[in-house]
């Protein structure tokens, strides 16, 4: 615990040594779930945080955006007369500024003005990150002040960190992640009770896991903007979100499910980033999981990020993936750092984006596929799908066809389902023989198209 | 990649800004299994590692016990005349030390010998810092260097920074480790193919996943050093190895893991650190695992750290915990940490031990046990039993006898197996129950006593 902090913020290159030795003062922008956290911890945790980050750690205001709002724990442990609406004001005085408004504007303008004042910034804004991340990094990187996100990715999960740097000495390959808690809680009710995905959604709304627009978890669009931050982490090469190949699990059935199953998966919403000779992919899209692999044991809205690096081998970390007290942990693990630094006037990592590896285009993944069809129930029908794969360069692994499995049940009579699991297939090559094997007449219906990741 | 490096070394207290300024001189203290993976790392590796440090590292030598001796790697990747028999010398000369010789002496003196001579060091010595940790980390913290040592627990599992840094604004409650690949493999194959410990030990040897003298993994020699290390980083209080109370797996046996596989267990020696209102405590002992918590899902010779924060809730760290490539990751993420510290004049975080809490009795520890035991088999006994645990103000949570257990059978004529699930007891309690127990004439043997953990 610093002994007799003395008043006064320590400023850019400040040079203390002695722990005791000041104060910094945090400005906090918005005042939601997190930022309600956020607040408390300081305020209660004084003591703790001040003697992990060399300095005493001042709440000096909270801007939000209605100061009149009553709001949970403003009042009672955090002082209404932190609130305060001038966001600009507040920022000028500080740091340290942690930005938790979410959306682009004003955070980014304020970030801005945060760096360029010579505060640090600790920000838990994926979006922001992932439309304007380089030009933030470079505005920190020539002011000489931290910039850093843990809580953007995985909530409470340590990722961001030991990507950046417990990896620094590596070669990261493959990154799989279930970053969205909302559409994993979706699929794990979808897997364990058999529900279909409308009544899981309604579930999780009910719980408080999906909000009233499940839109930005369901279609990906969350997890997307995370694929694009973990991969240029691994990478060292910048992948903006339009360079993200995206799709949600809106289109999963009950019956894509029960296929699963019977084939030894499950599905999940993974975030996926990829490094082969060729470049590196960042893509979210549902995919089968091998019931063995460490992924598939995630269960209800917690996240998980698997990393496969040349010499580490495969990595998991695993935790909540969102929330208010979750997501403060980590946000207040990155303040004591950007605090610790400044006072010994050090600097957490800069952007790395030295490697600039080529970002492949959507259609150049090459994953395994499992395809789910209805066709005619005569003989011949097998060996004429086998060729459209066979002429489209793709090698069929598995076939199953099994007219008791759940997924099989109730199709038309004369009909029959096959569930056939590829081999490794370019996106590009499987998309041009599911083309094909809608233009042949025994092939009724393409029911589905999931990608097998992480076997 | 640092665009033409200009030679010399860049000293304590250097400030370059710019990437590609200059070279940093690595020594590298021994050359076994890691040592060699690092010190081929380091040449394969250099632009990347480079570009990542913001400075050449420059492989400056390898300080080795016998120079002549052949070894994997040396002559081909890494030049033989890196070698050298002066480990002094070497040290005198460098930026950054890597020690990877394990040990007490002469690791000890030539890290102090580092330290003072104003260069960072990365280590991997878990002996070495539970036994003297808090000696060296004063000495780095008054020369202003880094002294890391990630690849100390885990191996490659990124632990020591996040427990550290990530969660340096939370509260760490207790930290359930597998941290000993070794027993974990043998456990696993206890578990897996009923064989008994001896069975599964020499296969592990075989494997190479044991040594020929398994006696540190076995006893859980080796667990205890990472515990006294992760409670210390955990609690921010040190706790040395001699704190630690240790108990290894040689008394695990066939019949326990049939017995807790019945109960929906799994035995995994566990490293446990627990922060409880009268202090903290470090322990190392097999522990039946509930087969739903992710730890029990640690297979083979995998390592996983589970860690209960007050904020972030359960996180999971898993990955593989030794091996000279995985462990080269972790101790090339800190060197590249180290590297960039020194660049910008910087520092890692230091010790922090402020919290000093109690480090409590080894008899203190809360848990809950699992004792099995062959009665008399007759009316009556098991309320005497019961009486005992009562007296001792143990609560029994089950009680099982069911004679056609694989544990229970081919017992004594006239007498039954009992499987009693306590309640959380003291440990002091349940020693002083179990000596109740062995008194009393129904009781013939008190076959085993197992913790239960993460429930």
């Amino acid at each position: 615990m610093p002994a007799a902090p003395t008043p006064g913020p320590l400023r850019k290159n400040a040079r203390a040594t002695d722990p005791g030795a000041g104060v910094l003062r945090v400005a906090l922008l918005g005042c939601g779930v997190v930022g309600t956290q956020v607040a408390q911890r300081l305020i209660e945790h004084a003591d703790d945080l001040g003697a992990r980050a060399g300095a005493r750690l001042e709440l000096a205001g909270i801007a939000v955006r209605d100061a009149a709002r009553p709001r949970d724990g403003v009042g009672t442990v955090v002082p209404r007369e932190l609130l305060t609406e001038d966001a600009e004001s507040l920022v000028d005085g500080a740091d340290l500024v942690v930005e938790l408004m979410g959306g682009i504007e004003p955070a980014r303008a304020l970030i801005h003005r945060a760096i360029a004042g010579g505060a640090s910034v600790v920000t838990a804004n994926k979006a922001l990150l992932a439309a304007h991340g380089p030009e933030l990094f470079e505005a920190a990187d020539a002011a000489g002040v931290d910039l850093s996100f843990e809580a953007a990715v995985a909530g409470a999960i340590p990722i961001v960190r030991p990507v950046r740097e417990s990896l620094a000495g590596d070669h990261v390959r493959r990154v799989l992640g279930i970053v969205n808690g909302t559409t994993n809680y979706v699929l794990d009710q979808m897997t364990t009770h058999g529900l279909d995905l409308e009544e899981a959604l309604k579930e999780a709304q009910t719980l408080g896991y999906a909000e009233a627009d499940p839109t930005a978890d369901v279609e990906g669009h969350d997890a997307a903007a995370k694929a694009a931050i973990l991969a240029s982490l691994a990478f060292h090469t910048r992948v903006s979100l339009a360079q993200v190949a995206c799709e949600g699990i809106s289109g999963v059935t009950a019956a894509d499910v029960a296929a699963a199953q019977q084939t030894g998966h499950v599905v999940k919403l993974l975030a996926i980033a990829e490094q082969t000779a060729e470049g590196v992919s960042a893509r979210v899209h549902p995919a089968l999981v091998p019931v063995a692999h460490p992924l598939a044991a995630v269960r209800g809205a917690f996240n998980a990020v698997f990393v496969e690096a040349d010499d580490a081998g495969p990595l998991m970390f695993y935790g909540q993936g969102a929330g208010g007290r979750p997501t403060s942990s980590a946000v207040l693990g990155d303040l004591v750092s950007a605090a610790r630094d400044r006072l010994v006037g050090g600097r957490g990592p800069r952007e790395s984006a030295y490697a600039s590896l080529p970002v492949l285009p959507h259609d150049a993944a090459v994953t395994r596929y499992q395809v789910r069809l209805v066709v005619a129930d005569r003989p011949g029908v097998l060996a004429q799908v086998a060729q459209v794969l066979a002429d489209h360069g793709v090698s069929i692994d598995t076939v199953r066809q099994a007219p008791d499995e759940p997924y099989a049940v109730g199709v038309a009579e004369g009909t029959a389902v096959l569930l056939l699991t590829t081999h490794a297939a370019r996106e590009a090559s499987l998309a041009a023989t599911v083309t094909a094997l809608r233009g042949i007449e025994p092939v009724r219906e393409i029911t589905s198209v999931l990608r097998v990741e992480g076997a």
